[in-house]
């Protein structure tokens, strides 16, 4: 029960840092991997190509601007693979939510908000636990936990601003 | 091991017909429901918040506009969701992926292309393969056809321009 | 005669300020909630589906990315709902105005432009003015107002240039 | 009680009529103009500055292009006005769009989606129903009926595709 | 031979200080006003209405946003009217320009680029050149101006990187 | 006293034919060119940089996608120079409007909406008539006769709806 | 001295038989290819590695959607190569312009316009003519031809409409 | 063997000092112009006509806001002209970006990222490797170094978090 990361830049890393720290918090093993599309499209295939092999279960690909990463490693596997479009050039993320959500048919690539790390990293989850009851028990938590953060920080609000 | 397509509008099914049509033959089984996040909300919390009770693994959410039902969808589940913009209005559907691919941390949407309702399917088959290995070499084979459709389709091509 | 505001997050508080404010401004009592349409979706509904009988008016709604709180409140009242388009995200808002203006045919959300919250105050004290006719005095006052401040600073901006 | 519609061309009566149908369907007077904010200024001002006076409760502006007419609207009446950006260039509306909602803080007006005429009337329907119970329990039946139609076309389709 | 400078708000002076010192550079004489289309609407029209009367042969009306100022002073004068769309909400202008630019047909406004507030000085000048040799032969001049600018920056740029 | 277009494609024509034919109602002498900014830069200059001396006082330039011509024309001439982007590419004129619009600083281009082409004839007009007060005339009256068209199609659209 | 044309889908065919068309004009051999970034990637790879050594000397690569045909044939070689953004989608062509365009440092794409196969051939033809002044003669022919054909159509129509 | 840069302002440099550098240590001799396509049009137009007799083989322009200078340089050379859109006003570099690649038939620019210098430097050579084994070469040592770093870079990475 793994999931991969893979990431066009080294400088995507803190966008994508949450994500791991989520998987991590949910207990989920993963590897990262830092490969281009464009610079080292023979690692990427190969990350692609063997990733059911050595276990993974889940691919989260994450990259900016023409942003073909999630998509290529998606031509190379029938895991399931999560995108995430980064903003990293002057037009917003615009640019990359385009290039990673377009996916002709054939090839599908789940794509999250644009810098969406976080999000990739639940989605994994939720696909990880539909065959594991402990990991759905935990997302069930996470939630309630969200709802919790979301009150606590209301009441503060409230608080601070007399109502 | 089902799929459930929910739709917010009955004139959205031209366009998931395919999806439908692909899991069939992919030998999925599938429930649809046709409720809109806006005009009929408690049918669709209803139908979110029993989903895994019902079976069902992957839901395939597809509205266009303000398309608010895959992330109410996913509000109330913990199922992976998995979001189609479709293009209703006159901006093309950008409005529609915006509403869909944009959610905030904490609630993932994995969302499609515009329109793009047979990856819908063909992802959800993937998240579903991972614990099936009859249907990982269905989707491999699907792969193969696919390659060999396009090439099929290129030799047309290339003789009827007499290359 | 209470104007009701919500907003998706706590940090979206500045932002709302102006709109408390105006609403003290002009002798509206308002009450204020924090809650996520999809992080406490049961929040919300609890929220909108008792407003009528608390005695609120008119909802004001403000949220950023894929902005669904105002949409998703609407389904569950016939209260006049007013949509505030929060910019939080790489998109500078157009991500929340498409997701809260582009409401289908059923169910209205009155859309102000992105961060404009004090707009929504406004507004909805123009909804309470109809049958307020004080509340309508202190509208034309503070328009009246308004033109005076842009006269006052245009004076002031002659005077410093010399004109 | 009577809801004001203002158009700023007659070419745009075909988008306008299910606003006027949907108003005399709940019984709300309304009045029609088609006055330009550009070709007709002086009609527009004398519409807006005299519609208090002529009982009128809440106005209905819709331009497509530069669509100045609700804001110019907006500027001499303290009375609600609802803006609907009409669809009318080569660039699908969202011109009229922002130039409808993007208003400076001061002047509210209440943007509804591109070509979203019905449901300017349905809000000021629902504003005019804050004082009026009779209309509010017709709006509340005009939900359940848009429900229960939603759930006759599902059952339709469901029917024709055999489910 | 009278230039009239008006903008929607005394924040917008920065950007219109270089079109007043271009003009005052062109010897022409200007008259600035701050009104804004819709906080103070009797000002503006009385300011367009009147302009021809005063004076003026050109008018540039500069404005962020929901940009109605020039279509407004448009709509009130036959005089020729520059429209300066500003920069002034999270939209980067975009939302002023198509404000300014999507004029209907029959009320034109001369759209500069988003901040062309000196383009609009210098666009108002080469229009009184029409009938002012002198002046034609001061753009001319600065025409040869900027090309010698330019020139020089390059040559300073060269030297520096040593080419 | 004489308007000189020029449009980047012979294609162009359906979309000026409104243009001249306004012109042409004014009793404003005009001349036509098509040439290309790209493909016929040669004939551009030349126009451009003799049109002072053919008595031309106003230049339209009509162009679409990358639509350099009116920039090219100004950059030749002192003259005021009228764009018009026209719309003829799978974008729906953006990129015209703002190949158009954005020019840099000292070099004037007065832009109209996307396939403008008649507003740039009444702006033409407008310039001219600053020395000519018959034209002058003609325009007010002109703005007339438009608010007259504008009132008798909308007491007939009144009519035929039973208002 | 041979152009190899790559589209991802034998439907982009139409759209790209104007280049091939323009090569053989130009006496330039060329090689086709039907092949997909997604569904045919090893095809895809083989083409682009093989290249250089089959006589190639410049790729052409046209696909639309989340077009990463043209990146990723740059990615396997070092040939120049030229991407051609298809409009197949409900977005105009916007989101393979930026998936061809918006590519990282270090694999350069060459973009031409939406839909722009044409031109594509033409740059193909000046990268070879730079070692072929035969090649060179006829490009500058062409050019001239098209001046030709400027000039001709507009003759035509200024003839029609009697100028 | 000799490429030229072009600019259309000074302030230009800082994005445009990458390229040459690459070009540098490609062993690539480069010749440099500042001049603007609208303020020194004739500089332009003598730089691009002559620029094949002084042996120039490849152009590269860039230029922002609505950045003609590609353009124009193009219709006076057949020269391979590689356009470079740069980012320099509010709207992120997308008004460049269509300026520069939606270019008509006949007149072809091979488009850049936005603000993406390094590439045109990288592409330029590209085309000037193809009659030159040792720049092939390079090129190809490029790419295998560009490799390397994207891989020493993730193992920093990696071995900084520990994995």
């Amino acid at each position: 029960m793994k999931v991969a990361i893979i990431m066009g830049s080294d400088s995507d890393w803190p966008l994508l840092e949450p994500a791991v720290k989520q998987l991590a918090d949910l207990g989920i093993k993963n590897e990262i991997l830092v490969a281009s599309a464009h610079r080292t499209p023979g690692k990427v295939h190969d990350f692609a190509a063997g990733a059911r092999e050595r276990g993974v279960k889940v691919i989260i690909a994450a990259a900016g601007a023409a942003a073909h990463l999630a998509g290529v490693v998606a031509s190379f596997t029938t895991l399931p693979v999560i995108g995430v479009p980064i903003n990293s050039t002057s037009l917003g993320g615009i640019d990359a939510l385009l290039s990673v959500a377009q996916m002709p048919a054939g090839i599908p690539v789940a794509t999250m908000a644009i810098n969406g790390a976080k999000n990739a990293a639940l989605f994994a989850a939720q696909v990880l636990a539909l065959e594991n009851p402990a990991l759905a028990e935990k997302l069930t938590a996470h939630r309630e936990e969200m709802a919790r953060e979301v009150e606590m920080k209301a009441a503060r609000l409230l608080e601070k601003i007399g109502k």
